[in-house]
């Protein structure tokens, strides 16, 4: 099953030249999860071939601009295009007030269903759950309403060894039933246990994106083990005062928390425009978790295959 | 006088790699006059540094999102970069209440002045007036609340005829009243007429900037002998039906519009989607109007040298 994440933009609020603000295609099994949508994520999905009528789920973390000003114009786009499969967003309540005023004062009624479903920054909840995964919402510590996300693959079905099937030439449509976990009964009615025929899958893998917070321990159980972990980092550690401020997190800190969390594999990104290139920010976490890499545009991860 | 227009935008509604939405920068003796801004107006300003300190008048046209989805983004980051001075929008009233729900929910108070003009889609009006410029609104025609704007340069000063000047040996203090159009006295006496010593300068030129709009006589007069003018071209002619439900403009219709208000020259843009080259849409505009040019992203019209 497919299980990849497309980088859309990774700077964070002050426009740069060459990155764009937060955005992320999440594709679970062929099907597009976009997570947050800065100004100009059509554009770059056009640009990494990134295809909108393959989503059906947007995540919005909080509403700092350079996390949802693309949303209003890729809804347009949709209807343009001539959409008209339900789209469900999860989001700050206030988002659909929003886009509501936007669609009023545009004289644009949208033709395809979209339901809301508002995010509780106070506590983690199941937001989605569908055969291939289940989605919670992180609540973080960012001055405002803002929650993360964490993508937890569905259980993989058992797989099948394939020399005993062979072995005792077992009919195909015994296949989906083994892989479901159940026993064989022969035709001579001799039963085989289902862990003689199959073997367990390796376990669920988890996507946690973390945008925008504060370090804060908070969080930390939650999004322990995740396969893959993207954690903000919009300064070096030498800025640690000013990212106080504005509740953000450095290079160090979100490898300190890759460390804590016992994360598989760190991605940072929400680069501030001071940094012309990224190498001492990815330097710098590196010193304390050497399994980081840079959430830039264009750049896809597969979730447990680093 | 520096008098141009920077494209920083081409497209209509839908999205298309390499083109953006509407957008341009008037450069008017070094100050800056954005027209419409579409998503990833910031971005484009970087591209073609356009510097967005320099800009102190904003003007939209209408509210639909390829038209301002860039503006709130604007804002926002004007104030990341320390802007104190202030900024005049002129708009349709709703935008507004579009802009102050976002600053609102995203908890950004603007630290330096802005101030609205409310645009009326039934009248011209003069909605500016300086030293540089006069601007009027353009009621244009376009099934929602829409207006074009027309930029009028202030009468230029005359010009000193170089060799009457030395030849009387006329003191350098005498030289701005002469321009304004004062007659001389010399030591002895001697009365010389202003015309005698000074020529007229050339016309006031103007830019003017028609986007969205079907073709109405109505706005034909007070567009007439623009020195530029920009009109939407959306369409080419074969799709004039779909030009007539969507309220826009066809390639052939917006030379016709030309022709007909005596224009100097023709920028032609707010290109559909459907078009991925252009070159059909200018040979066709060329056919009734030669002097006619793309309004793509990243050309720069100096305003009466053509």
């Amino acid at each position: 099953m497919k299980f990849e994440v497309t980088i859309l933009g990774s700077s964070s609020a002050t426009p740069i030249f060459n990155r764009n603000p937060s955005a992320q295609a999440l594709n679970i099994n062929e099907r597009l999860y976009l997570i947050d949508c800065g100004e100009g994520t059509q554009q770059q999905m056009l640009k990494f071939d990134v295809k909108s009528r393959r989503i059906d789920h947007i995540f919005i973390s909080h509403l700092h601009g350079d996390h949802y000003l693309g949303l209003v114009g890729l809804l347009s786009s949709m209807q343009l295009n001539g959409r008209d499969k339900p789209l469900s967003i999860f989001c700050p309540a206030n988002l659909k007030e929003i886009i509501d005023v936007q669609m009023q004062f545009s004289e644009t009624k949208l033709e395809y269903p979209v339901t809301y479903k508002f995010t509780n920054s106070e506590t983690a909840e199941i937001i989605l759950e569908n055969a291939d995964v289940t989605v919670e919402s992180i609540p973080l510590d960012h001055g405002m309403a803002c929650t993360g996300f964490l993508f937890r693959e569905k259980k993989r079905m058992r797989k099948l060894i394939k020399e005993k099937i062979e072995q005792l030439q077992i009919p195909v449509e015994y296949y989906s039933p083994l892989k479901r976990g159940a026993d064989y009964t022969a035709p001579d009615g001799q039963v085989f246990k289902n862990d003689e025929l199959t073997t367990d899958s390796s376990d669920p893998k988890t996507y946690v994106y973390c945008s925008d917070t504060l370090p804060n321990e908070k969080y930390f159980e939650q999004i322990s083990n995740a396969t893959l972990l993207y954690h903000e980092a919009t300064f070096l550690h030498n800025m640690l005062e000013r990212a106080i401020e504005t509740h953000h997190t450095t290079a160090l800190q979100a490898a300190e928390v890759a460390v804590k969390t016992n994360a598989e594999q760190l991605l940072i990104g929400h680069f501030s425009a001071r940094y012309k290139t990224l190498n001492e920010l990815l330097d710098e976490a590196r010193t304390v978790f050497p399994d980081t890499e840079l959430a830039v545009e264009g750049r896809v991860f597969s979730i447990g295959e680093a």
